[in-house]
């Protein structure tokens, strides 16, 4: 039995490791055009911020470790073509190209940033996208000799290499196309994290929003300005794209495996694509989302690594099925958590809830503790069946703590009232007497129908 | 109308704010007698290790506060008898006596410290129990003079004063009668956090467990030292008793009031007692459990607010219900939380449940961040139904999180198969990409047999 698996960093690997343990006398191979197999891409902010020094913690398993548990692993071997009807992959690396026959194919093809199409954004040396080691290694190196960085995009990752920066001395500034910041939450949220980011001081950044860049400038292949559509122009020692990713969906795209609307692959809850024998999982596929139904990309290392399980398990002949998602995220940016799960309230209104909201800001913790802070929380119920839809928490630490506690009660679909029951934790270093989301649920609890 | 309110730490205060702003022309009188009211008792830790200086900090809601919105406070007045059939209370002060009428009776007389019948145990001023303000206060001022205290019992309090003691350079003797400390978690968690704390170096405190005081021995007014049942003998400056709390339910007894099995005061979830017109909130009541569907007595801050207010709330005629407590709690000392949820193993067994149980043990965020620290998780539910019981989580700060997640959870009534489809979020400084709660889950949801 030959398993064939394309992508080694979150989905592959954890997809090659489950099955070799499940079909131990199968032939597991990855190939990836990558340099390095399983490792944490999430870590690489962490890495550049300085929070550890050797980049190698970032590898999970190693290509030794790989070997020894009986797995192949291709580095720098890319699958070119997916040879549906006879069960064929083509990879090539830059010795030879040959045909490698699969039984189960997996595809963790994974994402890649996307590139916006900026006069220049080819031509220099100094222009970073953070998805690979290699990236982590030399955007840090280049930022320890550095003065000034240009962020273009203001997502997690974007925030996350802004705090990196800030951190190492960078005076850097935040371009963003749209008109606010952080616009996977609610615009009041996104409002209220630029705030607060905008409260820091002595503060070395700034942030640019309804920004387009139209421009990089630059001498002896390196970037030295960055111009805008307004007019603006930024003089900078490196500039970091991240303006979102795509999925690595081309090849199963071009062997005819369904595509979601989204560009990523459509899988089922088995992570089977629409081709036999052939399976999706990690960045590069779709998932159900468990409030909606709908199906969505949310890219994220939690859903690679248990879709790559589920993948496994389901090659192996093992019925296992991987349910979806709440879109639980979360990011800190310097004195910030910003976190998330579930709907927002532009995305409940989308799939047609009747979304109501209620927002409160309250310390994390008794007010008399020293590390206090203040965090808002914002929860959001459909107003017709008294549901729990989706929150968002920014603040202090804890508040990533009450977006957990409500993505529990979105899995057990639970009703506002119902989630008034709640009995949390209380301890004057831990949360204020009443926990801040329980004054978010009642106060979200009197704008639903009492009979909700 | 008259509303009565015996006792204002939490329970009264809470009821007392809530019912005026409901019934605006009602007369509302709190009598205590304590020489505060409305204040945190669970942060009397905090003050006395020092987190802040003025122990104003813990009070909540003056008596000018109090006055200034219609509400009148009795201090150091003292509530001697519930006159039932003439709705009346006996109110003494150092001065007087006399009958108040009411038409609403709530009793929030809250708890006590449990005085170990110990030879010498009354006749020394340096044994203190911390309760109240003035607790506190005298505890603090004697500790900064102290070199050495003695810590009678290991529940949340005593480690909370142990935590105190310790980081204000004190040696600390912890005498334990039971065989393991912090016995409200099972064995195994127990002695976990036992081990835990006697990692910490340099140490300047020691475990007796297996060990009772037997006499205390002084001069001047002063303990100098604690004898045990073994025959040790312990040098002290100062003791602290921490073996537990006592309802102050005698006067609800003395009128005729249901007690409950554990001491406390029998309510029903509106918080009205077995006698018309009367309520009871807080300390000194027993709440139901929403697992095990028993009456418990689980005497926290957390509960006390909500019971206050849904006393007061009924009180005014507003029909609202309290279902009950997971029992929740948390707490910190040194280096180390602790906390849980639910039922324990031990407790599920004693209502009648088939407990079976998971434990992992796993750092709480990625381990190449710097703040990552070790945690033990150990989860909880019925092997007959699946459903979720119970869990404690001790060790780094992010072990409260998964318990609060847990707590959802139980409110929810998921089986652990259904928790399983959870979605929480990851980033390097907040979870493991696999966040240990779904790792505990996955364990146990092996022992749960498949169709639960």
């Amino acid at each position: 039995m030959n398993i064939v698996i394309i992508g080694g960093v979150a989905a592959g690997a954890k997809a090659a490791a489950k099955i070799k343990r499940l079909l131990p006398d199968a032939n597991v191979a990855i190939y990836t055009d990558d340099t390095h197999v399983s490792y944490s891409s999430c870590g690489l902010p962490y890495y550049i911020e300085g929070n550890f020094t050797d980049y190698k913690s970032l590898l999970v398993r190693s290509v030794e470790e790989f070997n020894a548990s009986g797995i192949e692993v291709y580095l720098e071997t890319r699958v070119d073509k997916i040879l549906v009807p006879q069960q064929q992959v083509l990879v090539c690396n830059k010795d030879e190209a040959r045909l490698v026959k699969y039984d189960k194919l997996i595809i963790a093809t994974g994402a890649r940033p996307f590139i916006p199409n900026i006069k220049g954004v080819k031509d220099f040396s100094n222009i970073y996208t953070v998805r690979k080691i290699e990236d982590g290694i030399n955007i840090r190196e280049k930022m320890l000799k550095s003065k000034r960085a240009v962020i273009i995009g203001s997502g997690f990752i974007g925030l996350e290499l802004l705090e990196a920066f800030v951190k190492n001395g960078l005076e850097v500034e935040v371009i963003e196309r749209n008109e606010r910041i952080m616009s996977s939450f609610d615009p009041d949220m996104s409002k209220l994290i630029q705030e607060r980011l905008e409260t820091i001081e002595p503060r070395s950044f700034n942030f640019h929003t309804n920004e387009t860049v139209s421009e990089f400038i630059g001498t002896n292949g390196e970037v030295n300005f960055v111009k805008t559509a307004s007019g603006k122009e930024f003089e900078t020692d490196l500039v970091l794209l991240s303006s979102g990713i795509v999925p690595n969906s081309e090849i199963a795209a071009d062997a005819g495996i369904e595509i979601g609307e989204s560009g990523a692959i459509k899988a089922n809850k088995l992570m089977q694509t629409s081709v036999p024998n052939i399976f999706a999982c990690g960045d590069c596929c779709e998932e159900p989302h468990l409030i909606s139904g709908h199906s969505v990309w949310v890219p994220l290392g939690s859903t690679a690594n248990k879709e790559g399980r589920c993948a496994a398990l389901n090659a192996a002949g093992v019925y296992t099925v991987f349910e979806g998602v709440l879109g639980s995220a979360v990011s800190r940016c310097l004195n910030t958590t910003m976190s998330m799960t579930g709907l927002t309230e532009i995305e409940a209104e989308k799939f047609g809830f009747t979304p109501v909201s209620a927002i409160v800001t309250k310390n994390d913790m008794v007010s008399y503790m020293p590390e206090a802070g203040s965090m808002t929380l914002k929860v959001i119920a459909d107003k017709v069946t008294g549901l729990l839809l989706g929150g968002q928490a920014i603040g202090a630490l804890g508040a990533d703590k009450r977006i957990n506690s409500l993505a529990s009660a979105l899995v057990g679909r639970l009703t506002v009232r119902e989630f008034g029951k709640n009995d949390f934790t209380y301890s004057p270093p831990y949360s204020t007497t009443i926990d801040p989301l329980l004054d978010a649920m009642s106060i979200l609890c009197s704008k639903i129908p009492r009979h909700c």
